[in-house]
């Protein structure tokens, strides 16, 4: 048997026109060299308190065994079987917290689980923030990406000329440059908004965050991490799912998989909310908390010639979220300039306010997630 | 200017014949479904006490900015500005250990830091054990694989026509037959040695840390993860550099660029250490510690037409010692049967007996390697 991904796209989208729209969106990479920062640990900002972990480290949840040829595998020896479509996940238990609702933290496109730890400016990832308000929290990588790697084969067989070098999937990354308007940090390279939340002085340190996404026809369809996210929610007796722009549909898409594991959805700056899905779909989705996260300067231009603002997906979503309301949901909107804050980016979990944000997600998982009702070993 | 990477090689090496030699050693992945565990999270242990950390977090060290087209960035807007070649690093400071030396921990071939983490049976890793023994830890992916990225533009460029496919570099991995053999769990796959300390009946947990592995010509000469193994050395005021496998000789190349910021060198089931050193490089290593340790059945046939066994890996390495003894060098072999210990695998990191091994090198480190003259902020 030999491996070859089929064509993965983002799931639940539109057509094939809205799932590039999607994958534009999503997150990505940045940084037009202002102020740029060849060292970053000097700049790392060190707690006033210890973090204190009943439990730290990392797994693997799915996986497929795949024999592949001598070439395939590089030609280092015969052919054989290895493992592909695993999700790698790191974690971190607080002391004291095994009965607090775990949350899992999914990265967008061109990103890793990178997304959720230390900014780029050296201030505190949600990570860490979350596991000092007591929760368990797991960061995958997705697959295709990161440590939780891809299929090479199809691109040492281009390389032996076995396959047809159309036949590859691309990778893609986004330019420092299109991530000035894409994620609004400003409406152009190099020119931030007045009000900017982003810290843009670090924006070099956003660009080392980068690695090539080959999620668009190197990853099977439908997705390996959306599985494995449904996965990883039973395995940990439940837990609240939080995707960013690329993966921000990723909760709705796991929890459908399995309704009793996703305690809560978290949507943070999705790249769609998907508009099509069954009356059936949105009855099993209205049974589990929703809230979608959005900054602003939401109608700023992506800088990508026939993509939509993040306007229009936010507009989407408040579409969704009214489905999910009339068949009886709790689904919300936490837009931050309708809460007394302005310039928020789309890597908003990176913004000087960052903590800010957190505490009203956190706050809503208080009053809206139920308890898990067992704990964690 | 447009990026393209050179052709990339082990450093060090005797030959060409040798540098694959050296690759093949290495590190990598493995299966061979015994006991396939679906699941691995239900499998890990919970320490007794819990970790209390001063900091942790991440960060990269390095980068070069380059200028790529829209084609090698995958078609999703204009061409731009991205980052390529830095490292990811993670750490962890323990509480009240800011005056111990900090270790910095380096995969080998075709696998990331994940190396270092919870071992594939579910106990802890060597990352969180030297964090408890007082050491600030830091483990990097590195430059090519897992949260490091790589250069994605000649896969692209090939993909719409305008390189050749036979200019792609290749991406390696191991199969997990080849694994039992070349990393000495048992002679063959399926049998393990009757005293094998790899937790082999986890191995497909193994299998799944595997990643696809472009340094065989897709990163540059010299591997910009030496100087930002130097850098990160350099940057912590001084520390341990610590290498595995494929990267077992880079805490050598690492100190030979900065030899003030590396503070001792611990090198893994080293794929080689260089025989071609000048008497200067040797004078100045032999002002460092180092310490080369080796497991048990290095004779075992690798499974690899044409390699070498690790027995004469291990004979090159006791020749280099020999050099820097002559040099007055404080250079020593830690071979685990001379130690009372049988069955050790080359990834000795993960075996059963994992953190004796640790407690070894712990104890050298206390007594060869100075303390830090600075304390980190």
């Amino acid at each position: 048997m030999q491996a070859r991904p089929g064509q993965g796209v983002i799931i639940d989208a539109r057509s094939s026109r809205a799932l590039i729209l999607v994958g534009i969106a999503l997150a990505g990479v940045l940084g037009a060299s202002v102020n740029a920062r060849a060292q970053a640990l000097k700049d790392i900002q060190t707690p006033d308190t210890p973090l204190v972990l009943k439990a730290q480290g990392s797994f693997f949840v799915g996986g497929d065994k795949v024999e592949q040829t001598a070439g395939e595998l590089g030609d280092l020896g015969p052919g054989g079987n290895i493992t592909i479509n695993q999700m790698y996940v790191r974690y971190m238990v607080p002391q004291g917290g095994d009965r607090n609702m775990p949350v899992v933290m999914v990265h967008g496109a061109t990103l890793t689980g990178k997304s959720w730890e230390t900014t780029p400016d050296g201030r505190m990832g949600w990570d860490e923030y979350f596991v000092r308000k007591g929760h368990p929290v797991y960061v995958p990588d997705q697959v295709g990406r990161g440590r939780s790697g891809f299929n090479q084969a199809i691109f040492n067989d281009v390389r032996a000329g076995s396959a047809q070098a159309n036949s590859l999937p691309r990778w893609i990354r986004f330019s420092d440059e299109v991530v000035w308007p894409n994620f609004r940090f400003g409406s152009k390279p190099g020119a931030p908004f007045a009000d900017a939340q982003f810290p843009v002085a670090a924006v070099d340190e956003l660009s080392k965050q980068g690695v090539p996404d080959v999620t668009f026809g190197g990853v099977p369809t439908p997705n390996p991490t959306l599985k494995a996210l449904s996965d990883l929610a039973s395995q940990v007796n439940g837990a609240v799912l939080m995707g960013h722009s690329q993966s921000g549909s990723f909760p709705l898409a796991a929890a459908l998989l399995n309704p009793a594991a996703a305690k809560g959805l978290v949507l943070v700056e999705p790249g769609g909310c998907p508009p099509n899905y069954t009356e059936q779909q949105i009855t099993t989705l209205a049974t589990i908390p929703i809230l979608v996260v959005f900054g602003d300067h939401r109608d700023t231009p992506t800088g990508l010639p026939g993509f939509p603002t993040w306007q229009e997906r936010f507009e989407g979503c408040q579409a969704m979220i009214g489905r999910l309301t009339k068949a009886g949901g709790q689904a919300q909107m936490l837009a931050t300039p309708e809460r007394g804050m302005r310039g928020n980016s789309h890597m908003i979990m990176q913004d000087k306010n960052n903590l800010q944000i957190a505490d009203l997600i956190l706050k809503w998982i208080d009053e809206r997630v139920s308890k898990p009702t067992r704990v964690r070993k």
